[in-house]
């Protein structure tokens, strides 16, 4: 006797503008996903990695890696949002709210603020605005994306086509800063390197030097830990090649990794601009990564600025982000711009 | 000058009905464990996920995985009972007696409950009564397993045959509800499914869907961090043909996580009626599962129902567990019935 | 426009006698770090497996397993040490002050002890004091070790030659016994074996018998998580032959781990006398570790003995340390001299 309880994630046709998906799996995260967010990533950044330090910059302890919180929530909408997406295509107007610490329990919650059905009438774009909320209910992270999912049926009809506004970078004065961050006593010999907001240029180019050869149980052990259940990183009889694909987030943990060789002091990531993973990456590739100084905003208060970043990685020539037709290169993989609080 | 220090093990001989053997290395579970396991299955299920969840369902906090509580005793067995096995031939009456938090310290003993010597006089078979225990002397589960292990030399004779009587299922009446469950207030939408206890009936069949790919690095980290020693998991020399047997414990973790989608409120376990490795695993298999319900069973008690299951692992194909001479298909890699606490 | 930013490491004229560096990335050490050794190397030592056995040792619970704190404070050195090191000599007079316990942070700083130029004048050798502080500023642990370096040019003078005096063994007088460490109510039981100081006899020779096959993502998990940023770790384009050496300390790890077997009561390293990665290791080899007893020490106090072990890890034939021209094996991947606190 077959069984009908079993959900095979949302086909456009299931979106509605405006409709809000409370998405399952609450998750307290502890001490044992930071240790292991160290295990995964080169992270070096002080604030993440000592309690004493945190204290100095007005937390109550060392904070859960930004990406965790990010992965963790963006992990929970797969399963509603993406099972039967053809491609992730963007992030946008990302804002951490304020830091998560060990012990705090995650939820998330998307809202469908956009839809269009593709000329082919087999698949079509949906927008969701996700957020992510802790167990007193506050805002940890909101962010905007886009997805490319499958129709059930080329020949229904979609309730809805709307594409919404998408502002292409976070304004600095709507980046939200925590009350108690205060980097007046910043300890820069702890934190690794001397430069603060204003050593930085626009237009700056910044070569993190290190590669990493990615394998393939690392990508596994870190899209698990997420609770990121789409198949094709994990089976791979999915693709067709034999090849699992490495999820996007986990190049993003690697770039803000590497990027402490120059950037030890552009701290948390409190704003996402936008992000696009320009090709597919896979076990075996080595990885490197730069970046690129895009702006700098001094907040005027507590010693605290932001820089805003535009990081790549490939797998390819460094600092090659576009090829001759001004297209992507097809080494890139990853182009992610967002903002990191500085001491000024 | 060569040390006489060293066990190698016991052998068919060196055990005796009645006999009990406190196992060493007591082992504090902690949040690094939990994470760990998240990071190892891909496990969903928001009791083990989420401190408010578990609150809401009457505990102090989110307990242990029930299978960490498993492999960690099963782990301690290994270097007295089981480091001479041939095969590991089963598990009955299994019982979990109440929840392990973080900072339990974990102890087990077994007693030899049967012992029968094979016909070819090389071998034979041990039975055992594991128990493990908190760090305040209180049971915390209970099962039987029973192994083919080697004898020293062919010629001994050995203490006593004894068959023991192995009840082939565990009462449900006879499993343990630790006072403080409690699923009046479960929370489905956080749970991720709308199922309880009566809207599943025996003989419905659900197919977990997702296939993983199981990676060598995978298996050895999990298996070490139950302190599981045997050899055949850790030095590809041991078989002869460079492999490394995957950890059966293993696989029962991979059915439980995947068993979310379709049972994704069947959250504890608190009973093992019977298990058995029906073919080896390695890495590079592509496993799949499904679930056959077997029974069911209301406590008539704070909203709580057991729910009997029937798991099964394959890396061929799916829901095929018999080949046509009703034998274990060659692909099917575990067959695992066991309770499970679901909200009525 | 290109950043100035980047730090490429110290050469050898970089280094003075008498220069103290301050190491960035303070520490905090938890559960997290804990969980992911017992993963990363099969570690049974009771003492650092449950809380409850500490405690009975006059410990306030199960401190970090020594060989993380070494680890950690190893890897601090990395960037400013030896990131253009062409070759780890050597370490020696290691103490180990105090426990390190969960939530404590580490520090790290180095003193230039040492200098010379080597007769090719394109590298050299530097001798570092390095000593680990939590964040009291309490001393947790001190060794010395020693490195070639390339230089920057051929023709630069360096600053000074001197070579220090280096005692070949710590002198278990000189071992530091924290105040509150007692073994009166040792339990051997559930240590798992009944040896106490007495029972070794310098000369003896312990084979440990297991032997692990190495995966590549377990050292990169490893040596990632102590943020150690050496590139011939990580990315396989670095040596030529596609291969990542593993960090020496991984094998330390693995030796002390397998000693349990005949080791099971040398708990804590309190001493390092000296140590030589004699061949690199790369994922693939299957290694097996022996000890020899070198010496036995009765503090006469709290029933605790130092046992000085000397161990070494093959990945060829057991107990060869040695080839007929009383070379090293070409087999033979560490020779580690270390003390350890033991029973009397």
């Amino acid at each position: 006797m077959k069984s009908t309880k079993l959900k095979s994630g949302n086909y456009l046709e299931d979106f509605l503008i405006g409709q809000v998906i409370h998405h399952p799996t609450p998750r307290t995260i502890t001490a044992g996903e930071r240790a292991l967010y160290t295990s995964l990533y080169p992270s070096r950044h002080a604030l993440y990695s000592s309690d004493e330090f945190a204290r100095n910059c007005g937390l109550k302890e060392s904070p859960i890696q930004d990406l965790i919180v990010f992965h963790v929530i963006f992990g929970k909408t797969v399963p509603e949002i993406s099972l039967n997406a053809v491609a992730n295509l963007g992030y946008a107007q990302g804002r951490f709210y304020q830091p998560v610490y060990c012990g705090d329990t995650i939820n998330a919650i998307s809202e469908v603020i956009g839809l269009k059905e593709n000329s082919n009438r087999k698949t079509g774009i949906v927008w969701v605005k996700t957020s992510g909320y802790n167990q007193n209910g506050k805002l940890i992270l909101e962010y905007i994306r886009w997805v490319m999912v499958r129709k059930k049926h080329p020949d229904s009809l979609i309730s809805e086509n709307l594409i919404p506004k998408i502002t292409p970078s976070v304004d600095p004065k709507s980046l939200h800063l925590a009350g108690d961050w205060n980097f007046s006593n910043y300890d820069f010999d702890q934190a690794g390197e001397p430069y603060r907001l204003h050593d930085y240029k626009p237009g700056e180019i910044i070569d993190h030097i290190d590669g990493i050869t990615i394998e393939e149980t690392e990508h596994i052990l870190a899209t698990r830990l997420w609770q990121n259940t789409a198949r094709v990183h994990f089976d791979n009889t999915v693709r067709g090649d034999s090849k699992r694909l490495i999820y996007g987030g986990h190049l993003i943990s690697m770039a803000k990794a590497l990027s402490f060789n120059g950037l030890a002091n552009a701290q948390s990531i409190v704003g996402i601009n936008n992000g696009s993973h320009t090709n597919p990456c896979f076990a075996g590739d080595t990885i490197r990564a730069w970046s690129e100084v895009e702006y700098i905003y001094d907040f005027q208060k507590n010693g605290i600025g932001a820089i805003k970043l535009r990081t790549f990685i490939t797998k390819g020539e460094i600092e090659k982000a576009f090829d001759d037709n001004q297209k992507y290169d097809r080494n890139l993989l990853l182009d992610f711009s967002y903002w990191a609080l500085i001491p000024t």
